[in-house]
């Protein structure tokens, strides 16, 4: 009986003007799960942590994920699967995306490499479904590539890496419930033009700095007029998380996939931590639990360990 | 007194999916001029072509473009300015942009480089306001910087130089009149979030596949379901010069600016012409006059010979 360890990795999803098409693997937090191959069709789930996830498969994000590869897959194999889910559930950090494509990528290590990243994206997309009732891929790409992913297109799928920028990522994931159906059903229908060109003369501008590897071009395209007057109500503390991180040296962030977690990113370590201070203290002044992470931009998706 | 002359290169706006914030510089046609210091504050402006341009200063786009720069200099100043247009007014190739960007490129030569190229789009953009209403630079920043350059922001101007991917462009322009104001008159108000998406998605991946020079990545991003379904229809056989166009192996193209100019890139010459071979011939069919081009994008924008 074969059986891997891997880690899948936090992702931080829309990266403010990115919206539903860049994404960006994160250090830490990672998922650990155990995938052992069984030489039956059958698919044992089991958790280690505390948050009581379902454990049927057809319930489970990563069951639905795995499924879609043993379907695809030349014979009848099936797995057992133990998740120790560090990434909180509904934090707006790719928690479920970890839990899919950490499952399918450990599959597909046991399966000598059988499948490509790309297939594997599209069996973990079925997991994205089941969590959210959509199948995007801003989540799983770079959980699975690693660094910064543009995903051109969901259908039909179309992943373009992106280079890693040397960036430091803080984190702070304050301790409320954001639905993302909510936090979709919030959003314009329809946008003007003249707002919708500035957004993408933005998102255009984080590629060219990404690929440039330039703060200065990164800083000034973090804008983001269309999603995040809206979904920011959702999020107390959002605008003075933004003012003081950027006061104290941030070049920039925003909401972290559809929230409550907001991120920012910084040119050095020193920074990130000061920036990791003030979240901490604003939700202290508004009494309410988070978590923070101080994390670079992971260059890996999900690995053995 | 000290005299120049220098060539300004046609420049194609919007590259499909970049409305309003890509623009690149074509090696070929290029606008000729000459340009004489004057120790007076006096503006002579001829032209050696047939146009029939404006001759008052006022009036002319390299006219006004100098008096902004004659207003930002230390000292009273004056230009003799002769021009040769080979970029024919109304073509969707960045003619007004080259009359007013050689204009104060040349300028700025005799200046000994007094202002940045910053500051010179600024002063050209006047140019374009009086060609077309609006202070727009996605034709004058390549024209002055070269290769393909992102405009993040008109207002704070913010120019973010691209590479230049290594690709030859075909260009047609069938010698129709479409009013810059038309063009944008029927352009719609309002757009989907769906669509806005799907578009940003796309001009992300166009930076990508520049920065990267991966023809692929450009293959597959040049797409625009917003501007060009309105704009063609003022453009007689613009589906046949893509389909044609594609057929023979480019990689992809469409409106130039507001047209009625037509781009195709393609990997190499001999792909370059066979578009043109098709570009000619779909207007015969149509029996409208055109001229094409095949060209490299040009790395230079306005350059002294």
């Amino acid at each position: 009986m074969k059986t891997i360890k891997i880690k899948a990795p936090a992702t931080v999803a829309n990266l403010v003007c990115g919206f539903d098409v860049l994404g960006m693997a994160l250090e830490h937090p990672q998922d650990e799960m155990e995938l052992t191959l069984l030489n039956k069709p059958q698919l044992i789930i089991q958790h280690k942590d505390k948050y009581g996830l379902p454990t049927t498969a057809e319930k489970n994000v990563a069951g639905v994920a795995l499924l879609a590869l043993m379907k695809a897959y030349e014979k009848p194999i099936g797995f057992k699967v133990v998740i120790n889910k560090i990434i909180k559930p509904g934090s707006g950090l790719g928690s479920s995306a970890a839990s899919a494509a950490g499952a399918v990528v450990a599959a597909n290590k046991l399966l000598k490499n059988y499948f490509t990243k790309n297939e594997l994206v599209q069996f973990a997309m079925f997991g994205e479904e089941l969590a959210s009732g959509s199948k995007h891929a801003d989540n799983i790409a770079p959980c699975i590539y690693g660094g910064v992913c543009l995903i051109r297109s969901n259908h039909p799928l179309d992943i373009i890496p992106l280079k890693t920028p040397k960036l430091f990522v803080t984190v702070v994931h304050p301790q409320i419930e954001i639905k993302t159906s909510e936090a979709r059903a919030i959003l314009p229908k329809e946008i003007s033009l003249k707002n919708a060109v500035k957004h993408w003369g933005n998102v255009a501008a984080l590629v060219a700095g990404i690929s440039q590897n330039n703060p200065e071009i990164i800083a000034n395209s973090l804008r983001d007029d269309i999603i995040e007057p809206v979904r920011k109500k959702l999020i107390p503390g959002f605008d003075r998380v933004k003012k003081r991180s950027l006061t104290v040296g941030a070049l920039g962030g925003g909401i972290s996939g559809s929230g409550p977690s907001i991120f920012m990113f910084s040119t050095t370590k020193k920074i990130a931590e000061k920036v990791e201070k003030e979240m901490i203290e604003i939700y202290r002044e508004f009494n309410i639990e988070a978590k923070t992470y101080v994390s670079k931009i992971s260059k890996q998706g999900v690995s053995e360990v």
